[in-house]
């Protein structure tokens, strides 16, 4: 079914996803190739909504086990509506986050276990899974002074420093369980040079699918 | 850790649930049992905010099991918030639909298959199965003329007769699979009938667990 190619950029916060995703997506488009920048919820209206009950700081009620659902949710509608179509017609993906960042966040940092949020992530993804990711390693302390420099934090922004070093674990887990289809970029370095080693990496990538 | 009596309405669309569900609550309260009602979303406020996207008649283009994982988010705050702490001081819950609707609706109408759907909310319910469920069996005319004298229906509700009669079979299905939990009452009679034998169940159930 699978015809394009499907690359996912993952990484704690503060790693620079965003910002090096953007930036790499701009290259690639101006190298020619048919490339596609997105995230989770990006743009479909029902995974926004999803999006927005999950981030809403007012709900501090929110059990873990439904926060797991809910992204596996607007994963699933956002997968459906964006990313497939665009696989279809041979576009090349880059997805700022996917299903690592769950296993990651609520599989580890949550404590609810990796293998139970991949259940739920398997039923939501039906097999189309990255066909590479580049993992941002940032330490934390990097990571957090990024995070804290943004102002206008959402509730997951909010989480406490043992919260952020559980997901720095789960991130670990996630890169052995996944060794076959991860790329480590140091993303400690100034934009510029973690740029300049992204692009590297995703030339290799992407070289014998053009 | 479950101490109280979790007790579940089912049944096609137009079967009664609602009515007969608060029905048989009023008529266990005046009998002095410690008993509550519930219906998923239960005025729980997170909840509450994810059934107003599932039932959205505006969001048309809700994947199946996007659609299967936003009520199995939702039923797990619910039933965190609500049942687990009404068990937990030895209350009776009854409870107006439950992970039986999702198998009907989702696993079989929608065609996502049982075992997958009941995979995700073994996830959300964490083993918390009713210790008994009331199956209003209702025939597809009755149940239909029911809800279509209702007016102001929602995205489900706005479902075809296909879809509807896909439901049953589902819940022919269901109550196979969970046959020693199920008791059937005959929903096509007049609304005192169906009460009075609902009742009856109600008191086989409740008896020993005074």
């Amino acid at each position: 079914m699978k015809k394009g190619l499907f690359i996912t950029f993952e990484g704690n916060d503060g790693s620079g996803k965003t910002t090096i995703s953007m930036l790499a997506y701009e290259s690639l488009k101006a190298a020619g190739y048919p490339v596609i920048y997105t995230r989770e919820p990006g743009g479909i209206d029902i995974a926004e909504q999803i999006r927005h009950i999950i981030l809403d700081p007012a709900n501090t009620a929110m059990d873990g086990r439904c926060e797991a659902l809910l992204y596996a949710a607007s994963r699933r509608q956002h997968l459906v509506e964006k990313v497939l179509p665009a696989l279809e017609k041979k576009q090349i993906v880059l997805c700022d986050r996917f299903l690592d960042s769950s296993l990651a966040y609520q599989g580890v940092a949550r404590g609810i276990g990796v293998d139970e949020v991949y259940g739920i992530n398997e039923f939501a993804i039906e097999g189309c899974m990255p066909d590479a990711t580049i993992y941002l390693d940032v330490s934390l302390e990097v990571g957090l002074a990024r995070v804290a420099s943004r102002g206008n934090l959402d509730r997951m922004d909010q989480e406490s420093m043992d919260f952020h070093q559980a997901v720095a674990k789960g991130y670990a887990i996630v890169r052995e369980k996944f060794a076959k289809r991860m790329h480590i970029v140091n993303a400690d370095q100034e934009v510029e040079k973690v740029l300049a080693d992204t692009l590297k990496v995703l030339e290799e990538i992407v070289q014998p699918y053009v």
